[in-house]
C-alpha cells in the first residue's frame, strides 16, 4: 500500500467551525436539561446536585481544563432544578462562569460546599436531590447529609452519562475533526521514525503535531513503545529507542472544542517478524470482525449490547488461543471524556447500545516481554439511519518503515 | 535591571539525577509505610486502603500519568496493612506495578471493586480499614459497606497528605529542578514575546521550552492573559492578542519526576500605565511580606500558622483599599500534587506549618475589565534548620517588554 500522507485527511478545524459548534451547544442546552428535568420528574426528584466537570460542561456550558477540577475546589459543581440552573463558582471563577454559563446562576461557593449546602437547596426549594454518587466523594455526601439533614440525597449515577452517550451532530462532527487531527498528525510523523530514535521523541513530535495542527490539546498522554513495550497496554513513553524488526505501537488523541480522539496504530520498523505478521493479522481480524458486526447490525436498523461486539472482537483472538492475552474489554464511548458510555466488554450490560452513538473497537493481543499489537478506531454507529462510518480514517493495513 | 537569561538558572536535570532520586524514593518508603502505620495502630485500625494517585506513589511507588486515573479503572488503588502493601491492577497495568511497585503484592482487579473486596480485606486480616474518604467516590464506600458489612470502613481524610506536606530533601531537589525549569523557560521566551503574538501561541510556546527544557510534563495547563484578561485568576489563553501597554500574565509550571513547580509573573508589554504599575507594585509589596514574615520566623525557628502568613499578603492588599480585589488564598503546598498541603488562607487551621515544607506565596489583585496582577514564587520553609530559600529564582522586578 502507499504509506498515508497528512493531505488523506480532514483539514484542521477553522474559526467558522467553532463558531457553528458553540451556537449548537447552546441550542441544544435547554434539550438536554429538558431531558434531566425529566428524570427528576418520573424519580420524584426536585434537583440534581452535578459534580463531574464533563456534565457541567455539557448541560451548563461551564467549562474546567482537564485536570483542573484538581485544584478548582466546588466551583463548576452545579444544581438543576424544575426552573433553576445554579453554577457554583469560587472567586477564581466568577468572570468565568457568567461568560460560559449565560443561562446559569453563578453562586459563590468556598472549599467547604457543605457550608453553604442549605441557602443553596433552599433557594431552588430542593427537598430530595439527585447526587452523582460515582463522582462526589464520601467525605462531601456525608458533610452536606449532616449539615442538612432535611434535605434527601438521593444517589444516582450515569444519568448525564446516558445521555451524552448519545450524540448530537455537532458532537460527531467534534470528534470526527478530533481524529483528522489524530490521523494527520500520524501521516505526517511516519517519514521521521526511524531506528534509534526513543519513544519520548517520537511522542514529543507527534503531540507537537496535533497540538499544531488543530487540537487544543490532547485526548491524553500519548503512548509510544517500542517492542516488548508494546506488551503494556498502557505503557507511557520511555528512553528506549525505536527497535529495527520490532513494533512500534502508538495510542494517541487529540481534543477538539472539548471532544476527543483514540486511535492506535502498531506500525513495523524494518522487517517485521513472522510471529509480529501473525499477531497484527489476527487484531486486524479481529478488529475488522467487531466493525462489521456493528455494520451489520446498524444496516438492518438493530442496536445490538455491547457485550455482543466485545464477542466479534475475542472470539476470533480466542479461537487463535489468545484469548488470556487480551485482558481488556473491545472498546468504549468517546465524547467529553476519553472512557465515556457505552462500554464494549464481556460485562457490558445486555441492552441495545444507544444511537447515535461512538465508540472505538481496539482488541489487542499482548506477549510479555516480547511484544504488543493493538488497532484502535472509533466508529460511529446509527442503527436509527442505518448508518455507521469510521471516523478514523487512517488504514488499518501493514505499515513497514525504515 | 537586566533581563533574566537562560543560564541566569540551573540547568535541567540529569540522568544521574533522576537515578539518585529513583533510589531516594525506594530508600524513603518503608519510613513513610512506618508513620501509616504507626497511625494505623493508634486508631486502632488494621488497613489503608488508598485511592488517590499521588499517595499511591508516594506509598508503593506505582504511577498514573496525569488524568490517567480517570480511563485506569481501580488500577493504582493500593492497600496498606501491618505487614503488607497491595496493589491493586487490572491486566492493562500488572505489568506496569510490579515494575513500579517491586515490595508490594500485585492483585488483580476489575472495574467492580466490590466483587473483591471481601476476599482482598481477608488475604491481609483486615477488619477495622481507614478510608481515603475525601477522594473515594461515595458509590464505591456504599458498595464495599454493602458487600462485606463485617468490616467497618472508617472515614480518614488528609493521613498521607500530612505527611506528604513534610518534604524529604529528594522531594525539594525536584522541585526546585522543576522551578529551574521554569524559570528557564520564561527566560528564553522573553524576547520572543511582541505585540501581536497570542495568548495562546505564547503558552504553547512556553510549554514547548519546558517539555524540551527539561520537563516530563506540565504542572497544569499554562496560563497566559493579556490586560484585561488577567483579571480571571484562572483564565485560559486564547486567540486574544498581547496588547501594548498592559499587563501579559504567565501562570506555569513543570513537572520533573512528579514533582511540580508553580510560579506566576506579570509582565508588561509597551509603557506600563500608572494604575498597572501601582497594582504591581502593591502586589510585590504584600507577596515580599508574606516571604519575609516566613523568613523571620523560619530564622526564629519557628513555624506560624498558614493563616498568618496570609494576613501578612492580605493586610497590606487590604490597606491600600484592594481588599475584595484578591479573593484567593495567599499560597498552597505543592510536591507530587500541584495543590496540596499546607493552606496559607484566611481559612487555613490554626496549627503550626509542617517543616520542612513547600508553598507557594501569590498574592493577587484583579480589577474586572481592567486589568490583573498577580506574582507567584515557591518557598522552602525549614524552621528546624533555621532557613528558608525562595526556590522560583525568577527576579520580581518590573519587567518591560517589546
Amino acid at each position: 500500500m502507499r504509506t498515508p500522507l497528512p493531505d488523506d485527511f480532514a483539514p484542521p478545524p477553522t474559526p467558522a467551525d467553532l463558531a457553528r459548534w458553540a451556537a449548537a451547544d447552546e441550542a441544544a442546552r435547554p434539550a438536554r436539561l429538558a431531558r434531566l428535568r425529566a428524570r427528576l420528574a418520573a424519580e420524584g426528584l426536585d434537583a440534581y446536585l452535578g459534580v463531574r466537570p464533563e456534565n457541567s460542561r455539557y448541560l451548563t456550558g461551564f467549562r474546567l481544563g482537564d485536570g483542573e477540577d484538581r485544584v478548582a475546589g466546588n466551583s463548576g459543581r452545579f444544581l438543576v432544578s424544575g426552573d433553576d440552573v445554579v453554577v457554583l463558582a469560587d472567586s477564581r471563577y466568577t468572570i468565568q462562569a457568567g461568560r460560559e454559563a449565560p443561562g446559569a446562576r453563578v453562586v459563590p461557593v468556598t472549599y467547604d460546599l457543605a457550608a453553604g449546602w442549605a441557602a443553596l437547596a433552599a433557594s431552588v426549594g430542593a427537598r430530595r436531590v439527585a447526587v452523582e454518587a460515582g463522582f462526589v466523594s464520601h467525605a462531601t455526601w456525608v458533610a452536606l447529609q449532616a449539615a442538612v439533614p432535611d434535605v434527601e440525597l438521593v444517589a444516582v449515577d450515569g444519568w448525564a452519562e446516558a445521555d451524552r452517550a448519545v450524540k448530537e451532530p455537532a458532537e460527531v462532527e467534534r470528534i470526527r475533526a478530533a481524529c483528522a487531527v489524530a490521523d494527520r498528525a500520524l501521516a505526517t510523523l511516519l517519514p521521521e521514525i526511524r531506528p534509534g530514535a526513543t519513544e519520548s521523541q517520537l511522542a514529543w513530535r507527534l503531540e507537537t503535531l496535533m497540538r499544531t495542527g488543530g487540537a487544543e490539546g490532547l485526548a491524553f498522554d500519548v503512548a509510544c513503545l517500542a517492542g516488548p513495550e508494546a506488551a503494556l497496554p498502557h505503557g507511557s513513553p520511555g528512553d528506549r529507542p525505536v527497535i529495527d524488526g520490532a513494533v512500534l505501537l502508538f495510542d494517541f488523541g487529540a481534543r477538539v472544542d472539548g471532544y476527543r480522539s483514540d486511535m492506535t496504530r502498531t506500525l513495523f520498523v524494518g522487517e517485521p517478524s513472522a510471529r509480529d505478521l501473525e499477531v497484527y493479522a489476527l487484531v486486524a481480524r479481529a478488529q475488522g470482525a467487531a466493525i462489521e458486526a456493528a455494520e451489520a447490525a446498524a444496516a438492518a436498523g438493530e442496536s445490538p449490547d455491547g457485550r455482543s461486539l466485545d464477542a466479534a472482537a475475542r472470539g476470533i483472538i480466542e479461537a487463535a488461543g489468545h484469548g488470556e492475552h487480551f485482558g481488556h474489554g473491545t472498546g468504549h464511548g468517546i465524547g467529553l471524556a476519553t472512557h465515556e458510555l457505552p462500554s464494549l466488554s464481556r460485562v457490558a450490560p445486555e441492552t441495545p447500545l444507544p444511537s447515535p452513538t461512538v465508540f472505538s473497537v481496539e482488541p489487542g493481543v499482548y506477549l510479555e516481554g516480547e511484544t504488543g499489537v493493538r488497532i484502535e478506531d472509533l466508529v460511529l454507529f446509527d442503527p436509527a439511519e442505518r448508518h455507521t462510518e469510521r471516523l478514523t480514517a487512517f488504514p488499518r493495513d501493514v505499515i513497514v518503515l525504515g
